[in-house]
């Protein structure tokens, strides 16, 4: 997430599709792929999660040259049980991976009222919310969440053994798709570097310094490598059943089994469930059920006197923003980019 | 959870869960729902959770007598869609309901691969955890959820718009099943009493003071009804969005529709999702991840020295010594279910 840094050009959101899906084409992409991931790069930073769009496409590229990702790859069956299917991704392009799966539970959701996915050996999905939002466009509400290499200490250690998880939740809303992207870490080391930066403090305790005392300071974690799970005790025991859950259904690695180098991330394992809830009768009730929850959390007594936001509502209000104004773009990496 | 008061008497396991079951049969309840209604409490009290075991067991009464539990009542099949169903829960007996559904999730899984049954109109479930163990000793992955009333500021507000709702996920393993039971509050208002009744002050923030200043003085957020969701504003999404699914998926009542009183909450939606790993071909491969992953959380260094404790592993430890010794139960709260 983040907000749009200072030197960052402002390109329109179709020449950054097509610029994008020029590159990868350059890969090996096929052009139907090299559309579709462009796009998902390119939709993150117009939906303003800057830190998994765009401006992370040098290191998917290096990860194409180092063949930690296999451009190539598609996602094949394993194994099936009705509503639950087992996929490999064969390492392929986590982003694509991670849309085919969602697809196909959307695909089962409407065979089934709900459809599960589970995929091993795939690469990082990049900003887990595009999922939620695919899921949501078609109608579903939705679960997905990946595991990653080893990121953060559980509650009472001082070694990362659990990775941050990042756990996604959908539910379609016809003013806006509530959509919940969040990883198990209080703050991602993006967002710790990005204070560090700007030389302020985290607002809230975001880690230990390496004596072990909890701290805002963001030097300290980056310091100490001991980011905070949220919640304490309570994110580190959701971190590790979500790694449980993903691995197990998959049949694929563990957080324990996955490179702990951000570069040599892979074969990671992911869940994706979509259910259906028109089946049920109630889509009316559904949206109704929906705005209601909404328009409650919006009537919230608040401390500054603006309203509560709800997951999702500000990837609205940028989008619009940037589909107006061009997609923010990293000066240096619009230029890689458009050098191909 | 917590640790046995010290004026507990203990009681043999069964001595406890018969005379449970012989008080509810004196409320209408049918020999079989009573025995199982006196498991689910006398279970959670065997296996530590004490604020959702027996010594609530009174409350579950009062409820009876209110008629804000209906004894007689059972859940209903409303709609269905293969493996997802939509049961009304009729204002019966919460655990009640909430064991038949996840027993439902799991044979839907049978014929499915996976089974999701959302509830709705149904009362406090007590321990969230009991369902989270019957699927996984049935062999299922399990995640299901719950909402409250209104009982948690959203990040940035000041009155209690959330629920702390509980999400429960458990993953099956011979030598101890992982069973997550967390509420999205840091500390339950029966957890903030505790310490402040030992006059010790919380481990780590869990809520505000009336002046809107973060504090770990259980009285403050007593006082000022301000508890903390966990990790500040991801735990407010993530309660958030569990309430939206649940209703909307059960076409049952949202948080904002529940009565917020601890005595007149009821007709609550819920939420149960089984997998049935075993059908992919990996139950084998499922037991050796978990195994893996658990024994690699073990190996972490941690400040104490001890080992780092997964989710569910405390349970075993003092379900064992409460069937040795007997399940401490409240002296008085003894005497009121022996009288009857």
């Amino acid at each position: 997430m983040g907000t749009p840094a200072p030197g960052d050009l402002r390109v329109p959101y179709q020449e950054l599709v097509e610029a994008l899906a020029r590159v990868l084409l350059g890969f090996g992409f096929t052009k139907e792929r090299a559309h579709l991931a462009a796009r998902i790069f390119a939709d993150a930073s117009r939906d303003g999660v800057y830190s998994h769009g765009v401006n992370r496409f040098p290191r998917f590229l290096r990860a194409l040259r180092n063949r930690v990702v296999d451009a190539k790859a598609v996602p094949v069956l394993v194994s099936s049980a009705g509503a639950l299917e087992r996929w490999d991704g064969q390492s392929g392009p986590g982003m694509l991976n991670a849309h085919k799966c969602m697809q196909r539970a959307i695909e089962l959701s409407q065979l089934h009222g709900i459809g599960c996915v589970a995929l091993r050996n795939t690469n990082h999905w990049m900003r887990g919310g595009s999922y939620g939002w695919q899921a949501a466009e078609a109608g579903r509400i939705a679960i997905c969440w990946t595991n990653t290499m080893p990121n953060l200490p559980p509650w009472g250690a001082v070694d990362p053994r659990l990775g941050n998880n990042p756990l996604v939740i959908a539910v379609p809303r016809k003013e806006g798709h509530v959509v919940l992207d969040m990883a198990m870490s209080q703050f991602s080391y993006g967002a710790i570097e990005s204070y560090r930066k700007k030389g302020t403090q985290l607002p809230v305790p975001g880690g230990f310094t390496s004596n072990g005392e909890l701290t805002t300071d963001p030097g300290a974690i980056e310091k100490s490598y001991r980011p905070l799970p949220i919640g304490y005790w309570k994110g580190s025991g959701l971190a590790l059943m979500l790694d449980l859950a993903a691995s197990a259904l998959a049949g694929g690695n563990a957080t324990c089994q996955i490179a702990a180098d951000p570069e040599r991330e892979t074969r990671v394992s992911q869940a994706f469930i979509a259910i259906d809830p028109s089946q049920l009768g109630g889509e009316a009730a559904c949206a109704e059920i929906a705005d209601r929850v909404i328009s409650d959390l919006h009537d919230a007594r608040t401390v500054s006197g603006e309203k509560v936001r709800y997951p999702g509502e500000q990837v609205l209000r940028t989008r619009r923003t940037n589909l107006e104004l061009g997609v923010p773009v990293d000066a240096a990496i619009w230029e890689e980019v458009r050098r191909g």
